[in-house]
Order: structure tokens, then sequence, then C-alpha cells
């Protein structure tokens, strides 16, 4: 029975850098090398980053990519890796780079994988299945597959798919299952999903199960704009045994012996792929001292998890976007106060500004309360008051209610952009889901920003997480971020005098609930009623919601809520008039 | 051989509104039936609205089309109209809405058809091809249809087919042909590309050769978010002749008796689709009187195109979401100017509302021509100076370079907001497609608005539409609305002292050249130069766009630019450090 040593590289990549990310991939190979291993597998796209969307239409960067590929694999010879099975994702094409109604349809861009050996492409494999759902947009952008590449590797007949490919039952699992593998290898780009772990490992062993054969399956991480990679990386045997588990949101080298079927594969299969049989190392490898140990990680609790993804967005898209710093209003509120505890433990307290921005509705205890919590996370702490502003144009316009709330919001809005273009920080918008969803924001005003590293967590996730994030402190006997004060108030707006979002809305819980069956379930105002919410409420929230989208009408480019931890905007029509409810 | 006198109804749908579009379809319906028609065709998803985009996702949204188009079979028989047969586009499902990893292939919602006769639906087919570029995304949302409908009407067999199937050379066309049909019915919801209708009139004639049938060719009217959708529907005898058109960007009801071959129609076909037939009008129609005069409408010239898809757009984005009025800045530049002609064209002049906002570095010419704009086109007007905004903030921070610029669009952007607010307009952001292309504008500044009316017109064509507006007032005798002064001074953004555009770009012809082929195009920087251009000002403009794209990143919510006529946005990742340029 052959042994193949192989190492899974779970690395990060910024899209559009070919140079930067062949870099990575050299890098880890060595490390897969010096780690004796045979074969080493990238994630989806690791050489142009995932998802590169409309770049796909340039053909300068289809060339870009399809150059690199090659150059890569004399680099690795160069470097004394040509030995070495490297497999990476990358972006090909065999027809036009845009896609339409002319377009034919057994060529173009592709999603596609080659196996690097001896200082060339050895063969290259066509992602099959093409997700156009959610955040996925592949039909857009790729032509699939229709082949399946079976390559003798160390004796072993090992077959190569692509992310999606996993999803499928009755897909290249079972084709390669038919064709008798020993060894699957299947590339991801999988984004992070509350609770998406715990249908991963299901997932890969029904898989193993189908195709009777191992699988080695090798996920991206880090923040790439709106999503965020997770990692999880893992090998699961034919039984459904989980050899070993890479951490989540963190680079890795998981590296493994695996004892696999000498090769013995067949061309002959029925169902919708083809299969190609090559050979590249037709004898097994030689032992390379003694078995590593593999890893089997944990996987991370559930607020744990939340707030390494929120923490990985932020820091990447900071990092990957060349920001120095961030910059963003305190005002003693939860919010502003958990986006200061995550972007402290994101970047560093040296690089985020936090500037107070009162009025004369501000109460003391706010104003306290965000310097209390400035000083705890130690970030730079300003203060700058919006009166004079808010002043002058009440002086010149005759203004009322609504008007004169929105008014303050945008006069924060215009100082933190004016230090933002100052001294170059990025503005972060600390609103979280539920007011966003229900339209409790400001167009112009907090919403303004870069990124908003809350904007997919509903309120009462907000409490749970600096209730957890301030237990860890103490667990760690650090002092807690977040002070109590914070936490147990009423939260308020204070746009007006004793202001309180209760004014305007039903309680959290039920908010939450209800935002998250409309909008993210798709469900109905008839589910929702029938699941045991109060009519009256029901009919309330909903009409906020559609009303918050009739506001973003006032602005196509006000910030909007996704239906996913992390995902896509909804993608509503602007002018709509469908109306769910009472 | 038969007569069938068919009406095709080219109307305005409103997204989501079930209960208005079905009004619509009765309104129209009776109009067909008292000029005497057999047959009326509606465009495309014309009782849903087009595009639905999510709401597709809603269950109770899918419920509400499939029972609407059932009981407007019934309001049909009940006013009178159950002997006219009638076909809309709706949005039907016969599977999960929501489509992901685990849908059947075969079930799911259905772009539809249906043929509503005696008070039923009489049958339905469900669009083939599902085009998923450009502005389209239907992959993400429909599953194609598997049969070809022909049903005989009035001693006449006749074929139904949606959009994008008349696009594909041996289609659903092509097997209307070897089925034998004498008619083929295409409903579209097809939106307004610069030069599309020269493209139109090709493809019909070349799907009526293929079919040897006559095509009845019905599309929709009207702006729907960032589309807009341009009638110009059209019957073309197999013989190429174009029998009837209609106009574009007006409803329209056109009507034509047709001579067609007796039905002899067989299922008995080869290809990717089943051919079902049945029987619904088995004996020919009696004649209805003399025939109609068949209309055939010249297309609009280049400009007046242009001009109608723009005020339509603005006109329907403003009466969709139910705005009474609009509002914007007015500098004394050429973009300020064109918005208020266009915006008093679209809506009327009492519904326009005019804001003067100089400041110190305002020219005196600047709020002449100013005013004398909103003279000429009798909107309402007002002065309102920002310096005192500006003052303030500026002795509270210290503030220098872009900087103090930004601040002063953004004092506009805080003015026209309360204004807004208070009063119920809808902001309006005038920029043109090269500035944003460029980043030449300021976010949360002068790009605020709800709708940027001329966002997709290069500045170039800015000046074009100006001089052709001036110049049709003059042919009718009117006064021309925008100032000579306006279209003849040098550009300039008037942030600092002496600003003129030409200081920071190159001129417009070059940079809307350069614009086409890089953001339109997706040409590399090779194919510019090769092109003739200067790599000089290739390499300057590549920077300015891809800066563009990263100032951008500073808000994921800044007004993006579109590559076509009307259309998405380009979908560029934010993280993205491809350069095509030195």
């Amino acid at each position: 029975m052959p042994t193949i040593r192989i190492a899974l590289a779970q690395t990060n990549s910024c899209v559009g850098d070919l140079d930067g990310n062949a870099a990575t991939v050299l890098d880890w190979s060595r490390r897969a090398h010096e780690a004796g291993a045979n074969v080493v597998a990238f994630g989806e796209m690791v050489l142009t980053g995932y998802p590169v969307e409309d770049l796909v239409f340039r053909e300068s960067f289809v060339d870009g990519s399809r150059d690199r590929v090659e150059r890569l694999a004399t680099e690795l010879a160069d470097q004394g890796l040509g030995d070495l099975v490297v497999v990476v994702g990358y972006l090909d094409a065999d027809g036009p780079a845009r896609l339409g109604a002319d377009s034919p349809r057994d060529a173009g861009p592709r999603d596609a994988l080659a196996v690097l050996y001896g200082g060339k492409v050895a063969t290259r494999y066509f992602k099959h299945h093409l997700p156009n759902y959610g955040v996925f947009d592949e039909s857009r952008y790729f032509v699939p597959g229709d082949t399946l590449q079976v390559l003798r590797l160390g004796g072993v007949d090992v077959a190569f798919t692509v992310c999606e490919d996993i999803w499928q039952p009755g897909g290249p699992f079972a084709i390669a299952g038919e064709a008798g593998v020993g060894l699957i290898i299947n590339i991801n780009a999988s984004p992070y999903e509350r609770d998406k772990d715990n249908r991963r490992l299901p997932l890969v062993r029904r898989r193993a199960a189908e195709a009777g054969a191992t699988v080695a399956y090798v996920n991206i991480v880090g923040g790439q704009d709106e999503l965020v990679f997770e990692g999880d990386s893992m090998i699961v045997a034919p039984s459904g045994e989980l050899i070993a588990r890479a951490a989540q949101f963190e680079e890795e080298l998981l590296v493994a012996d695996l004892d696999l079927p000498d090769g013995a594969a067949t061309m002959d299969v029925t169902g919708e792929m083809r299969v190609r049989l090559d050979t590249l190392v037709e004898q097994p490898w030689a032992p390379n001292g003694p078995a590593p140990v593999c890893r089997v990680v944990e996987n991370l609790d559930d607020l744990a998890e939340v707030w390494a993804a929120l923490r990985t967005g932020l820091r990447d898209y900071v990092a990957k976007n060349g920001f120095g710093s961030v910059i963003f209003g305190l005002s003693g509120g939860i919010d502003s106060a958990l986006t200061a505890a995550l972007a402290v433990d994101a970047i560093g307290a040296d690089r985020v500004h936090l500037v107070s921005m009162p009025s004369q509705y501000s109460s003391q205890h706010s104003l306290d309360d965000a310097a209390e919590l400035a000083h705890r996370v130690g970030a730079h702490y300003y203060v700058e008051p919006i009166q004079g502003v808010v002043d002058t144009i009440m002086s010149q316009l005759s203004l009322s209610g609504l008007a004169v709330e929105n008014l303050q919001a945008r006069a924060r809005g215009v100082l933190l952009m004016a230090l933002s273009n100052q001294n170059g920080h990025l503005v972060l918008a600390p609103g979280n889901k539920s007011e966003y969803a229900v339209g409790y924001s400001t167009l112009y005003g907090d919403s303004v920003g870069g990124y908003a590293p809350i904007k997919d967590v509903p309120k009462t996730l907000v409490y749970e997480l600096a209730a957890w994030r301030n237990e860890q402190a103490r667990c760690l006997g650090h002092p807690e971020p977040i002070p109590h004060n914070t936490i147990a108030k009423p939260p308020s707006a204070e746009l007006r005098p004793d202001q309180k979002d209760s004014d305007s809305l039903p309680d959290y819980p039920q908010l939450d609930a209800i935002i998250a069956a409309y909008v993210d379930g798709d469900r109905s105002r008839r589910d929702l009623i029938a699941a045991g919410h109060d009519p009256e409420v029901v009919d309330r929230v909903l009409r906020l919601i559609d009303a918050a989208e009739y506001k973003r009408r006032q602005s196509p480019t006000g910030t909007k809520i996704t239906s996913k931890s992390f995902g896509r905007d909804r993608r509503l029509p602007m002018t709509n008039r469908f109306r769910d409810h009472g």
C-alpha cells in the first residue's frame, strides 16, 4: 500500500495580486517540502484570489493568471521544488473572457486547477459544478468543465475537484468512485456562514463514502471585501474517520501521511463527465522519515467563531486596501463600543482613532462611557462637538423633526470624513443589522464609512458578543474592554430629548426573530404569524423593513443589509411595490 | 388562409405591483378588444414587473403572481373579454423559490408566459434560454423550461417564446420552424442600450427566416431602477418584411391583420426541446371589419433616443417611488444645467427645485449662469451659501488641501439632504460618467442623491446633448434652456482658486475614448496603445480609474459607474490589486 505525505496549505490571498499570491504559494511550498511532503494542495483561485468578479472580463487579467501559473511551475523547479507535486487554483480560459448571448457553450473562462511538477504544468482540471446562488455568481463568469482528471501520483490514482463539486451527490465524486481512485483532492474558497462548520464535516464524510476514497479538503482563509473564508481544511477517510483538521480563520500547513490503495483506475464510467487518466509519478514515494503527528483541531465555539470572523474581515479589509488606521464615532452606546473592542483586537489600539461628537442631546453618562471605553482599550481619543455646525445650519434653514435628527448624524459624518481625508484613516460605520434592516439610521450620517464591521450582526448578538468579549478578558485576567454601563443601559440614538430605541421599535429579541425570518428566510407574514408572532408586531416590523428599503431609494448607495452572516447585499428592486403586510 | 388580428400591447409595469399591473393588462385588453383584435400579447413579466430580483425567493410573492394570473383570467371573462386570447408574462414556480446547492434541476421558479382564454389559463410556457450576463442574472433566479408550446388559434399554429429565446440560433425558433408553425409570439423585457434598436430588427428578421414563420415581438417600456425598457415592438414576416413597428419609450397598442398558413404543425422535431401541440380555437376567426392601418414607426435619431431614455428613466424612478419633486444643486456648470433641463422635461418645472450653493470660490459667472438657467426652465430656485458651515468646521479642525475641497462638497450635500428630509424632495446627483470613472467627485458630497440621471453619460455626450436640446428648442421656437456661456466656458469644480478640470484630467474626448475602451470594453493597456493612444495619457487615466475604484473602498456604497448605457454597476472586488498600467 503506497503512502503519500500530503500537505494542505490553508493560506490567505488578495484578489488581483498575482505576484504576491504566487510568492505565498512558493513560500508555503517550501514549508511543505521541508515537512517532507510529496504533494501540497492550495485553495481554489489561490493565485488570483477569490472572488475575482468582473476582473474575469479583462483579457489581460486572464492572460496574467495563465502566464503566472506557468512561471510559478518554473520558479518552483528553480528553487529545488520540482519534485514536489503542487496543486493550485487559478483562472484559465479557452475562449472569450466575457460571456454573452453569442458565447460558445464549451469554451470560455474556467475556474481551474493546475498540477505543477518538474517545472511544468502537468495537468489542468476545470471546475464542473458552478454555484450561482447566495454569494456565488459563477454561471456569470465561468464555463463548466466536463472531464474528470485522474493522475497517478506515487502509485496512487488521485482525482482533482474544485469546491462546489463536493456539494453535489452523483457528481464528480461519484464518478471518481466509479473510476476507482484512492484519493480525491478538493480545493475550496468556502466563505464563512454561521454554523457552516457543523455542516462541512458531514458533507465531506458523505462524499468520501460515496466515492469510497480518502478526501483531502483544503480551503482558503482571510477576509475579502464582504466575505470571510474560514479554513477548516481537513482529511477524511472513506470510513468517515477524521484524519486531520486545521484551525478556522488561521493560516496553517496541515500535514498527514496517507496509506492509499494501489492505482487501478478505469476510464469506463457512466454519468455526465468523461474521465482522463494520466501518470505523473508511477512508483510509490520512498518514506520520508517518521510520520507527522496529525492535528485534529476542534472547531471554535459559536461566539468565538463569530468574533474571529468579524475580526478577520475587518483586519483584512484594512490591510488589503492599504489603510494604516481607522476612525469612527464613539457614542457611549453598545454598537460603537463593540466596534472599538473589535477594531483594537483586529489591528491594534495604536491604529484605532475614536471620536466623541457630543450634541445638546448627548447625556453625560454617554460621554463618560465613551471616554471610559477609549481609556480601557487604549485607543486614540478625541472630542469634537457638533453643536457649532448644527447651529449654523439651523440658523440658515427652517428645519424640524426628523430633518433635525438627521442633521446631527450628518454633521458627525462630515467631521469624520474631514478627519479621514486629512489623516488617511478608513472610516468605519458601527451600525448593526437590526437598525439597518428597519432603517433606524441616517443616510450620509452614521452610515458613513468604508466598512461596516458589524452590519451583519443583529442587536441581540451585539449584546451577546459584548458579554462574551468581557468574559474572555476576565478569564485572561485583563480589564474588560466594554464598560458595564454601556451594556446595561437602554439603547438610545440621543438625537432628541429622552429618545429611546424602544420608542420606535419592538424589543430586540422579537425584532431580531422577525428580521431573521423575513429578511434571511424570506418567510411570509402568514408564516410569521403561524410561528407565534403577534400579528400587530409583525405588521409593524414588516412595514419598517419595507420602508427601510424605500428609504434607501433616496440613496441607491445606502448601506444595505445582507441575508447571510457575511454575504452579498439583498438584491431587491428599488421601485418595488410588493407588500406582504397588513 | 386564416387571418388573425393581433395586438401588441407595449405597456409600463411597476415591479411588485401585482394589482396595478393586472389593472393595466385589463385596460389594454379592453382597448385591443375595441380594436377588433383576436389576440393581444403583453411583455415579459408584465404582471410582476421586471426584473424582480430577490423577490423571487419570497414564496408569498411567487404565490401572489400565480394567484393573480388565475384571477386575471376570470376578470377578463367577467368584463366580456373571455373570447380575446390574452398572452401575458408572469412569475410561476413548480418547485422551491430559492435555488441553492440542493435544488432540483427541473423544478423551481419560472420566467413564465400564460395564455388566458375563456376565463381560464389555457396554457403556460416557461422561458428556455436564461441570460446570465450584462444586466441579467436569470440563472440565479429561474429554472429553464424544456417544452415548446404550440397552440392552434383561429386555425393557425402559434408558438410562444420569451425574450432571450429569440437571441439563440438553433433554439426554440428553429424548433418552432421544424414543427411548422405559422406565427411565433415573443414577449420581451429588453432594456435599452445605445444602438440596440439597430441590432433588434436584423435579429428578428434572422429568427423569422430561421423559423419560416411570422414573428410578433412585443417589448415593455418604462424605467425600472437602473434599467430603461425601450419598446420598439414589431411584427416581421418570414420574408423579412417589417409589417408593423411601435414607437420607442412610449406606451402603444400596435394592431395588425396577419394572413397566416393553415395549422399543420407536427411534434416530430429534433433538438433539445420537446413540442406540445394543443388546440384552443380550431376554426379561423371571422373578419372583424376593415384591416387596421399598420404603423411602422421610424426609430429615433441617436441623440433623441438617448434623451428619451434618460427622461424615461428619471420620470419613472420619481413616479414609481412615489416622490412628488426633486432637488439638486445648480453650480452654473454643464452637468447640473443638463440635469435641470432633463428634469424639467421629465416631470415638469413645478416639481423641480434648484439650489445655488455658492462658496468663496464660486465665480460670479457661475452664479449668473445658474440663475439664468433656473429662470429659463422655470423651476424653483434658491440660493443657500455654504460659507457658514465651512467656516465653522474650518475653525474647529485643522484641514488643508483635498480635505478642504471635499468639505465644501459635503456641506452642500448636508444642505440638500436637510431640504430633502424637510420637504420630501428626491435628491438628484448630477455627476457624469467621466467624472465618476476617474473619481473626480466627492463621496457624501456632490455624489449625494437617490438617483444620478446622467451617471452613464460621458462628458463629451453631455455637451452633445446640451447642444441638441438647445437646438430642439430653437426648432420649436422655444427659448434655449441652457445658457450659451455654460456650454462655452471651460469646466471647473470651483473648489479652490482658478481650478479647472484640465488641471487634473486630459481633454475629455481623449478621456472618454479611454474610459469606453478600458471600462466598457475591458480592453488592456496594450490594446489602448495599439489603438493609437499616447502611452503616458493611457497610464495616467488607468491610474485615475484604478484609484477611483480604490477611493470607493472608503465607501462600498459610493456611486459606481456602469459598463453599459444603462446597466448594472461593474462588480469589481474592492480589495483588488491587479494593475494593468505602467
